[in-house]
C-alpha cells in the first residue's frame, strides 16, 4: 500500500466493529434505508434508498401535484428545481452556483456539451478520449464526430499527453474509471490540456458524492454527471452538466426546446437561448425524480468532502489489505491502483471465473457486479459502507474461493444484466 | 355547431346533474384524485395523479429500490420498462407492439427523430412545418437544420398541401394545435405527404389520451408526444416516441448511449445499434418516472378510445354552446374549430383581457390557462370532466365577466409562468 493507513499486524472482525464505532462518520449510514442481510458493495452502480425521499416523494405527489395541480409550477418552484438542486450539486464538486443544470441523461447531457464545445475551437475539430473511457461517453462521442464533421481522436491513457497537440479541440475524460476506479488527477491534466489550447470535458459520474471535486478551481470548462451512484438518487435519476461561467454566453448546442428560450412563455417564432446555464435546457423538468435528487443529497448536509474521502482511502485500504492478507492463492489480481491518490472509490479484482464468483457472493448477500472480461467490482460508498462489512465480505469471497462454491454449474449460464 | 349532439332548449343545472349521472363513462373520473373545490379545465398542460400512482411509486420505492436495490434491473423488469410501457402506449395510438419507446423528453425526441429522419430522405433535405406549431417543435427542428445543414420551411397551415413538393424531406406537424384546438386529418395529411415522397412525423402531445389515434392504419412514419397531459403520467414525465417497424433498421440518429447498443453489457468499443426500436435508447431509463406512467395508464385499463372521443365532443360542444347561449356580448370570440372533426378536447376562447380573465376564474377554482396574446384555453379532459364542471365553469366566465371581477388591479401584473 502507498499514503494509506496502517493496519494491525493481526486482524479480527472485533477490530472492525470497535473502529466502527469511534468512527465519527459512522452514523452517516443512517441517512440511507440499506436492508437487512444485505453488504451493499454496489452504491457505484446504484445507491441505496435515502431515509428522505419518501416523504418528499409524498409531498411531491399529494401536496404539489394532487392538490396542486398546474399552479404547483408557480407554487412549488418546479420551474426553478433545475437549477435549485443544480447548484446543490455545485456545493459538492466546488463549483460557484449558476454553473451546474440538472436535467436529462449523462448521454443527452454529453451530446449537448460536445456539440457544444466542437462550435467553441474553430479549426480544432477533434475530440480527444482515452481507449478505456466508459462506453457510452465513448458512443456518445462518437456520435458527435459523425454529425459534426470531426473526428474522434481515442488514445490510451498513457498518450494521452503527447496527444494533446494543436488540432484537439475537446478533451474528454471520466474522472474516475468505470471499470478498473482509476482516477485521474483533474488538476494537473485541465492545467496540461488549457496549455496546449483544449478544452475539458469530464465525466463525474464514478466521482460525485465520493471523492472530492473542484471544477472552479481546477478551471475546468465543462462536466456532465450521473445523480444514481453515489448521490443515491435512484435508478435513472436526472443527470447534470456543468458549464462554467466564462463559457456560458458562447455555448449553445443546437438541441433547443422552449424551456431553453429566454422568454418560454413569450412563444417567440425564433429560439433565443436564456442568458446563463438555463440556455442548455431543452423539455420540462422530470419534477418527480429532480426531488428525489433533492432529497437524496440532504444525506450530504454538513458532510465535509476531504473527510469523506478520508474514510473511502482508509477502506479502500482496508478491502485491499484483507484480500492480500486473507485471501493469497486464490488467483486474485488487484486491478485498483494500490496509490490512494489515483484511485476513486471501489475496488477491482480479477479472477478466472470473475461472474461466478460475483454470483456466489450476490447469493451470499454481498453485493458487487462484474464487469467483463474478468473484473469482479466493488463499490466503497464511504458514507454507509463499513470496516465490519468489509470483513464479512472478504471472509465470504475467502470461503467461496477456497470452497469452490463458485465452481457450481448454476454459474455457468449469465443473466442477461448483471 | 356541426356534426355535435343538440342540447335542449332550455338548459338548467339539474340537465347536467341527470346527464353526468346517466353518463356510462362517468365512472371514469374516479380513476383520478381531483382535490376538492376544483374544476380542473387544464389536464391539456397537466393532468391530475391517477389514483394507483402512489402505491405504484411505494412498490418502486420500498420494495424495488430499498429492497431489491441493483438486483431489481433484473428481478423488477427495470430494464425492459421503455418497452413494456411504450407498447402500452401503442394500444392507445393504434400501432403495433415494437413500435414505441419511452424515453428521455419529447424535446430530444424530436432531435432523435429529426436526425434520424434527414438521413432516410436522400437529397431532400428539408423539414416543412406550420407556422404555428408549438414552439419546442419549430425551435428543435430549427437546430436540427442548422446541425445537418439541411433547411426548415415553415408555412402557414392552408399552405401545406402545395408546400408538399420534390424538395421537402419531412413534414412535422402536431396532431391537435396546442393553442386553437384545431386537429389536423392524420389520415389525410399523411396520405398527401406519401404522395408527395415525404415522411411524416406526428407530434401527438396534444392528442394522446384525449381522441383517437391510428399510427399504423394511417401509416405515420414516426411521431412523438408527451405524457404528462391527457395521459396524467405527472410534472415533466418521461416522454414517447414511434418509429415504424419498416423504419426501424434504418433509422440512426448519431445520438447514441449505451443502452441503444445491440449488447449494453458487452461493452464493444464500437456502437452498434439493437435491431429495433430499442436503438432509440441513450441513457438509462427513468425508472421511477415510467413506473407512474404505467400506472397512470391503468386509468384507461378498457376505454374504448372511440366511446371516449365521442364523449369528449358532446362536452367540447357543449361548452361551446353555453358560452354562445349565455355569455353573449361579452367580447368573447371563439377560436376553436366549431366543427367537431377538426377539433380537439380543447375549447380555446378569446378576450382582450383573457389573462385577467383566467387569473379571476382560477381563484374561484376554476383552473385553466392563458396563451399569448389573447386567449383563455380550457383543455377537456373527457376521463374525468363533467357537464355539471362545465356548466359551473361557464357560469362562473360569465359572471366574471358580468360583474367586471377581472378588472382588479392584482391581475394587471402577469406572474412569471401562467
Amino acid at each position: 500500500m502507498t499514503g494509506g493507513p496502517a493496519f494491525p499486524a493481526t486482524l479480527e472482525r472485533d477490530w472492525c466493529l470497535q473502529a466502527d464505532g469511534e468512527d465519527p462518520l459512522g452514523v452517516l449510514r443512517e441517512r440511507v434505508a440499506l436492508p437487512d442481510g444485505v453488504i451493499y458493495l454496489d452504491g457505484n452502480s446504484l445507491g441505496p434508498l435515502p431515509v428522505g425521499v419518501p416523504a418528499r416523494l409524498d409531498q411531491v405527489v399529494h401536496e404539489q401535484w394532487q392538490q396542486g395541480l398546474i399552479r404547483s409550477w408557480n407554487t412549488a418552484g418546479w420551474m426553478g428545481l433545475p437549477h435549485r438542486v443544480g447548484d446543490r450539486i455545485a456545493a459538492l464538486v466546488g463549483a460557484a452556483p449558476g454553473q451546474i443544470l440538472v436535467a436529462d441523461s449523462t448521454t443527452v447531457n454529453l451530446h449537448k456539451l460536445l456539440l457544444g464545445a466542437l462550435r467553441l475551437t474553430g479549426e480544432r475539430q477533434v475530440i480527444l478520449t482515452e481507449t478505456e473511457n466508459f462506453h457510452t461517453d465513448r458512443y456518445a462521442a462518437a456520435g458527435i464526430a459523425e454529425l459534426a464533421d470531426a473526428e474522434l481522436r481515442t488514445v490510451a491513457r498513457e498518450a494521452l499527453p503527447q496527444a494533446l497537440d494543436g488540432s484537439v479541440g475537446v478533451l474528454l475524460l471520466t474522472h474516475v474509471d468505470f471499470r478498473t476506479g482509476e482516477m485521474h488527477d483533474m488538476r494537473a491534466v485541465t492545467a496540461r490540456a488549457h496549455a496546449a489550447g483544449v478544452l475539458v470535458l469530464w465525466d463525474l459520474s464514478h466521482s460525485i458524492g465520493a471523492v472530492p471535486v473542484d471544477l472552479d478551481g481546477c478551471a475546468v470548462d465543462l462536466a456532465v454527471g450521473c445523480t444514481y451512484k453515489y448521490l443515491n438518487a435512484g435508478p435513472g435519476a436526472p443527470a447534470f452538466l456543468y458549464v462554467a461561467a466564462r463559457h456560458q454566453a458562447n455555448i449553445d448546442p443546437p438541441l433547443h426546446g422552449w424551456l431553453g428560450h429566454r422568454q418560454p412563455f413569450a412563444f417567440e417564432a425564433e429560439y433565443a437561448p436564456a442568458p446563463g446555464i438555463g440556455r442548455l435546457l431543452a423539455g420540462s423538468p422530470p419534477v418527480i425524480g429532480i426531488a428525489v435528487l433533492d432529497a437524496a443529497l440532504d444525506a450530504f448536509n454538513g458532510v465535509d468532502m476531504t473527510e469523506l474521502r478520508n474514510r473511502s482511502v482508509e477502506l479502500t485500504d482496508f478491502f485491499l489489505h484483507l484480500v492480500e492478507t486473507r485471501c493469497g492463492g486464490q488467483d486474485l489480481g488487484v486491478v485498483t491502483p494500490r496509490a490512494a491518490g489515483a484511485r476513486g472509490s471501489q475496488v477491482c479484482l480479477t479472477h478466472p471465473h470473475a461472474y461466478a464468483v460475483v454470483q456466489a457472493l450476490i447469493e451470499r448477500g454481498v453485493i458487487g457486479d462484474f464487469r467483463e472480461p474478468n473484473i469482479c467490482r466493488f463499490g466503497i460508498a464511504p458514507l454507509y459502507v463499513s470496516r465490519t462489512e468489509i470483513w464479512d465480505a472478504v471472509e465470504h469471497l475467502r470461503d467461496i474461493l477456497e470452497g469452490g462454491a463458485h465452481h457450481h454449474p448454476r454459474y455457468a449460464v449469465r443473466a442477461a444484466v448483471t
